[in-house]
């Protein structure tokens, strides 16, 4: 019963459970993909998220008023058609859901069991290029950032992001020339995408970039999307094997960081809010925590992108 | 109690509801954006889906049988966590669901009730602009295809899809840029782009493209994808109108089609199964079912559209 409730809670906030409700009211979830579809979650979310927080302590409690919040909520939506105005979602306690990029039923814990020391020997031809390339490209950036962590970790992430959109946008072109489908990539790498594109905006929060490492990005930014665009054009599987590497040198990365958390170099100052919400840790958190989490996101990217390199190809 | 057991079927189902059952078995949704997350998706779906399709009829009377189904399942991914092999998902009739770019819990019906006649009248310059280019654009349209209308739907889908994907790539790229968070856009407008891809997986079911028709799709993207890369850097205000106007052409046009398949001069041939199963059509629909759904959906890509086109800036 209450696995059966925590669902019901789900369901009026997630998209795609929200479905069951749209018979009610003849919204069609074919209205995904729309800006509107977005705040008419966030609509949907407000009593969702109540209820979702209410859960840690007594579960489906909330179940009734959430189930009329909703249908309130959703005639709202469809009156105000054109000129949909964004709505707060306010949490149990009563403040307000501050997050546009991310919705709560789209955050969770982290999994931490993952073996983080894993690595992909490289066999053939194309893994020693791409292990060899991701050696030579960590000399520089060990020289400029050595072990200033947490800036090494933000404007790493401005460059993790890209790879996930560049492999999903082009495999929905191929998807598209071919008349032929994805095979849920397309989705897998968009989705890694976002989940970067959340370290950066977590990092953001504990490291204040400078105005020449802003510059630095854009320069970075222009030059790593166009390389890894061409990259991946040529060879798609040369491309993954080389983020797959990359991840492996994010993990270590961040255990490096961990260790300087632990030896006090780093100060173990507290998570940042957006951290807390996305993956659900303690109010009292720590920066620890944070790149624990962090880390084994990597640790999965690396075994998704060692997992393409030999599934994946453009032609 | 019904509606909590219709829950209960999609958090079987869902990538993020299955959250839920993640701390059973210590695996995390951040697998999300992830390959094998996809396969862990369909062993999920399995019994998802055939409780979905159970609730037509009795509602919740597979919940156990399902629940423990999920258990073996997850277990089984936890233990073949670098060569995941893909499972079948079975329905509930026994047949096998055959689709790899969407699962069940992403599959709805659409919503009719959305007004096909809305038009945004030019106002400022840049909506001019963009009213007159696609009017332009539509003349060689129209002589190329003239009335066929199968022809015409699934060439125009290739390049339907584009606009959402190039939109949302930019502004996942600007999000990494200015450490700016999102706002919503960005997962709207992949999603739109995703969309559009299945309504081309449809046509293409109903129109075999011919070898003359594969090249010029080629061609027509590698134009349309670079200018319209270009364009939305620009302006993306001007690249959003254009899309708003081309969505008001594409409604005219599938009413067109109707049209035709009403009067006979296109044979109202039985939907695809792609169409019957991402819609959740009857069975025995139609064609004309068919080009109704999608028709509804370009009407809601029209007024995101609108509305993106007075919601984004660039820099």
């Amino acid at each position: 019963m209450r696995r059966l409730i925590n669902g019901r809670s789900y369901v009026s906030g997630g998209a795609r459970s929200a479905v069951i409700l749209r018979p009610a009211v003849g919204i069609s979830a074919r209205e995904s993909g729309m800006a509107f579809e977005g705040f008419w979650w966030r609509m949907m979310s407000d009593s969702a998220s109540m209820e979702k927080v209410s859960l840690q302590n007594d579960k489906g409690k909330k179940e009734n008023s959430g189930a009329e919040k909703e249908r309130s909520k959703e005639n709202r939506v469809v009156s105000s058609y054109w000129g949909v105005s964004q709505p707060k979602i306010i949490r149990e306690d009563g403040t307000e859901w501050p997050w546009n990029c991310f919705m709560p039923w789209e955050t969770d814990r982290a999994d931490l069991s993952i073996d983080l020391t894993k690595h992909h020997v490289p066999k053939n031809f194309i893994d020693k290029v791409a292990y060899r390339t991701v050696k030579i490209l960590r000399v520089p950036t060990d020289l400029f950032f050595q072990r200033r962590y947490g800036c090494r970790a933000m404007m790493l992430e401005t460059v993790a992001a890209v790879p996930g959109m560049v492999g999903g946008m082009l495999l929905h072109l191929r998807s598209l020339r071919k008349f032929q489908q994805s095979g849920g990539w397309i989705k897998a790498l968009l989705e890694e995408a976002e989940n970067e594109r959340m370290h950066l905006m977590t990092m953001v929060e504990l490291v204040q970039p400078k105005w020449y490492e802003r510059l630095m990005v854009l320069t970075v930014q222009g030059i790593f999307f166009n390389a890894f665009f061409v990259l991946y054009i040529l060879s798609p599987k040369l491309a993954h094997r080389i983020v797959g590497y990359l991840e492996e040198e994010a993990i270590h990365s961040y255990t490096e960081f961990l260790k300087d958390i632990n030896s006090g170099a780093i100060k173990n100052v507290p998570a940042p809010a957006i951290a807390i919400d996305y993956w659900r840790l303690p109010k009292d958190a720590t920066l620890k925590d944070v790149v624990t989490v962090i880390r084994a996101d990597e640790a999965h990217h690396r075994d998704v992108n060692h997992f393409a390199s030999v599934s994946i190809t453009l032609c």
